[in-house]
């Protein structure tokens, strides 16, 4: 298990689905940070189910709780504990998934390499473990908002073969939130969530594609050779559940081009250094460039489905498995907000990075 | 900077392109196995420019060095250093690049990150850093060989818009070496070759698709929620100059199936539990499963093209710049060994995280 | 702030003294493990103030609640996450410790590092931030019992100038748990107590060392040449509040003698290599031979004392304090069981990086 | 094997005694800070033996080179490659050494946990490995003298039982090496010299005490709870061959005064919040305090002595050894640059921490 996550702003999440609760701790945030619950709550309201037609029915509430590091209304940089209690825990009903291994879920993987699994609600292997995710992504995007003026805006850009247009502006967060499937073009959006419906009704699921942008990035945030903006990017996006691609800039299509059609020219504007087209995705070897960041992550079909599936039981048989009650036939609009946490996580990391390394010392200039 | 990559078997790499070698340093190397340097060198020539026609004609000799960590030809558990010392260092003309930034390379981003660059051959951000991980690289494969008995076979999946068949059997290494574009479809790999040609006489480049093939890998590497195994191997792979897409399985494409189509169904084979198909490209819930790992990395075109393109000078100047001398068209051949090495990285640490975790303590068991 | 530590066995701490609580995450906990509430809840007691005539007379109940990462009374592999949430919280009475710094306390530092402090109580620099390590380190331990049977004997030597005798056998937990000064030498203990009643009854503090031994480690724990296991229990060590000093084996005594007389010579005993005497304390090179770990700890006295003292306000003028309340006149005997949770720790990480270099791969000999 | 150290700037150590050479890459240094050989070479030679009577006459020439990482003159940023390659290499003849463990040295050890290890000349536990500390040191110390003024100084206060007196002003470097025993006071010098020399004439050894001086650090560094700035110290020093303690200000003899004895009184001196004492150390709650840093270092006497010793062979036979040649009779003058080597990395990657979360997003406060 790695469930600790950066090198300077660091999280450490815990918690299972149907456990007692979903929690993170945040070592290294920056003191004097106004934080409230409220600042957590409002991002965790946007990752919760329940909110519209296309998404499953199940409420929760997902309230949470600061435990410490913030006093008097502002964090004092030590740890920030945050946690979601679960209200209702263990259900008793788990006979067929305590036995039975869904098809491309973790239950199988994590039985072998543990030798023992929470299977109650997929355990630790839930979409649930989310919330920690977000909580600690709305402290970093507090951090990137107040300092920098650092705007991080994710959104739907295909479902299934529903495809947005491909040249959006930069989306604001009132167009995403427009529409439940969280998509700023509306007819595109239309589109996709009929196209929900459709196989939601048929008892089956669909995937999709995310797109972020990132704006107010200033030149220099990445440490290559290893740890390059888009790599670190590419592992906190891969490490979401579903997750099964990344891109950044042109990404697989800049395949299809040539070189002299790829390279983004350099020109002067205003006297900035500037590029007059992004197919780099705002990333020049491994370090922000000051355009636009943007990147893309595919997301499979949900693997529960209503569908009867062949599977093998843990004691080594052939059998069949249909999820019971009702799921979420996509789970990709609720992703948005995750993706856009992750996102603030790696960027938070690299600005401390960054400094450190530059900022410290001054300019060993000799003083005259 | 970020240099180092790893948890338990860390790498250290150092150099610049013109100065006066290439290194790495492991650490955490197991002991007591087998290596030369022929070990290193053999991996290190697949690497090597030079090698035919389709790539630059420039001739790099590369010869390595163990400098510390092998005693009477096995590893004894101490730091491994290795070396490749140039056999030209600075060249004297530099000026043109010295004064301007080449658009799509890291010119520009580490002129600002820094306040400084080794422009001489893009300095630390040549495709010559790569040696560092080839070493490396070379040293994991033969851990994983001799242990695990896994084998690691990438091979060039597209070049430009020529692809090759979708579903290619695991490719033998002289299959993969049969022919410079190391396509292992004698076909595709021939209209490969004319297009990299075809587009050398223009003065331009492209780029391709490189797909990453590992069997024999248990069930059980992998460390949820963050370091699951594609997130690393996502990470490493965008790590690499010039890549600007992962994905695993499935991966873009797996976004235009339904749930019931992309589940893999379990089934019992010779007492064993396995899925017939593999649309999760060997790994659930971020844990190996025992089926293949099957991932794709997408390389856009080479930057340096001998077409005039605009940029601008580091004072800050609206200029021109054409590359002059012969680059390579196509480095995405040459990209092979460097993801094999990668890959050969990530499931190492990764090995020995699961067995430290899982295999340290025993069973806890009370003994009968 | 820097509150994970380990490196495999990692635990993220969290809390302050009056706040919401005090909790710890666990990432990397083996599977498997038979844990409860209990476990924990007997290394908190011994923990405790209030237990005796010597300690301060607060009483606290600390109710340690386990949050995840057990199932069905067995650790599953995933992070283990514990807190004792605090009964009463943020009193209303802090006036003088919010504006006078209590000398050789982290109030200055804490305030003029971050620009603000939890002055509640000490905030994140009380003691009571050590709840997180031990119930951590009670996890540690109960690994090391189950699995190799190692031993962590912890007691007090010394409370000012009384000293016990120089070459006691390892103690018992019955032994050192018989007085409340928690020194197995009873007539040394006897004094020791008499010593601490002394200096209380003037409104005033002692300090002193405790000694820690460990049997029962296999040899070829520790990592050199920077993680030898006695530069991480040194740090461990050093990373309790109020500590001030750390020798292993012959320690600053060892300088006095000659190599001649310190060398441990090694002899057969039974067909084990071991040494004759021990003033290595159990490592040699950094790694442990076999021996039993030997190790002392300085605490300084308790800075807190009702005596009236210089010191400065926050807003910089010279001023006085007096500690109100009965505090606690000495703090060692209540380390004791937090210097054991933090050798456990160390312990664990130490057999688990062990173990993943050289028993991952097995041993690459050719099989015959 | 861990031969990484640090957290931003981080150093990664290989070589052994009788190999190729022994070398460090510096990862994260920062960019732009002025750096020749000629820099690292004048710390190195402190530490070189055949220096002076009372050393071993063994002359070694430990010319370094640099090898990445410097662009005219100045570090960019990348990592920093150090070597300093063996004149002459393996000698052939170590029969004794191959098969008998010498008491009190790292062979045993290293022979248990990894199976294997180079026998010639120590090998990896070799003095010698300390080359590649002072080399990053001697960096780290360049950065901290040029940008905060920060002073280092250590010196032996004891060798033996001889002891220099017990509050010496803050030594110069001048001081410390007028003469070969590094003691400050002329007269305690002297005594030492004759000391070692008398122990030398028996064929024996001795060991010693350095301290360990720092001035000019500001308010702040150090990272509680387990980062404690007097926590990465004393692992930094008992990761030093031949250490067996470590105490900060008062240390062990601190456990002798009582609370109202050991306070540090603040007062303000011309506007600056100062303590009259300094039993503290220089670090209060894990943080400097601005005052000066003092702790002191424990080296057990030389293992390698002329007597005969009792030890074992490989093959598990009693036997006995005597050492061969000349040795060095106290190795604790020439440690004294490699304790403030590691001095200086521990304050370079602290400072570079408390500037990452403190000052990289600024004061977060409302613009006016």
């Amino acid at each position: 298990m790695s469930s600790i996550f950066g090198t300077l702003f660091r999280i450490s999440s815990w918690g299972e689905s149907h456990g007692k609760g979903i929690g993170v701790v945040i070592d290294g945030c920056p003191p004097l940070l106004p934080l409230s619950e409220a600042d957590i709550q409002q991002a965790l309201d946007r990752r919760r189910p329940g909110q519209s037609s296309i998404t499953t029915p199940r409420k929760e509430k997902d309230g949470v709780q600061i435990l410490s590091g913030v006093f008097e209304g502002e964090t004092t940089g030590t740890p920030i504990s945050m946690a979601v209690f679960n209200e209702d825990q263990r259900s008793s009903d788990y006979g067929e998934m305590k036995e039975k291994f869904r098809p491309s879920h973790a239950d199988f993987t994590y039985q072998e390499k543990y030798g023992i699994r929470d299977y109650a609600g997929g355990g630790r292997s839930s979409a649930r473990e989310t919330i920690a995710r977000v909580a600690a992504g709305a402290v970093a995007e507090k951090i990137l908002q107040l300092s920098n003026g650092v705007q991080i805006s994710a959104f739907v850009r295909s479902i299934h073969d529903v495809d947005a247009p491909a040249d959006l502006p930069f989306p604001s967060r009132g167009s995403v939130e427009a529409n439940p499937v969280r998509c700023p073009h509306p007819e595109a959006a239309e589109r996709m969530i009929a196209r929900i419906k459709e196989v939601r009704d048929k008892g089956d699921s669909v995937g999709g594609v995310i797109e972020c942008r990132v704006k107010g990035l200033p030149v220099g945030w990445g440490s290559p050779v290893f740890d390059r903006l888009e790599a670190d990017l590419a592992k906190a996006m891969l490490s979401l559940p579903a997750t099964k691609g990344f891109e950044v800039g042109s990404g697989f299509s800049g395949t299809l081009l040539k070189g002299s059609e790829h390279n983004d020219p350099f020109e002067m504007q205003d006297g900035v250094v500037r590029t007059s087209s992004n197919r780099s995705g705002g990333v020049q070897g491994g370090i922000s460039n000051g355009e636009e960041i943007v990147f893309r992550v595919a997301f499979k079909p949900t693997a529960t489905v209503r569908k009867n599936q062949k599977t093998v039981s843990r004691s080594g048989e052939d059998t069949e498995l249909a999820a019971k009650g009702r799921h979420d036939p996509c789970v990709v609009p609720r992703a948005v907000p995750i993706v856009e946490a992750m996102t603030a996580l790696v960027l938070v990391d690299h600005a401390m990075r960054h400094h450190a390394q530059t900022a410290t010392f001054g300019s060993f200039a000799p003083e005259e």
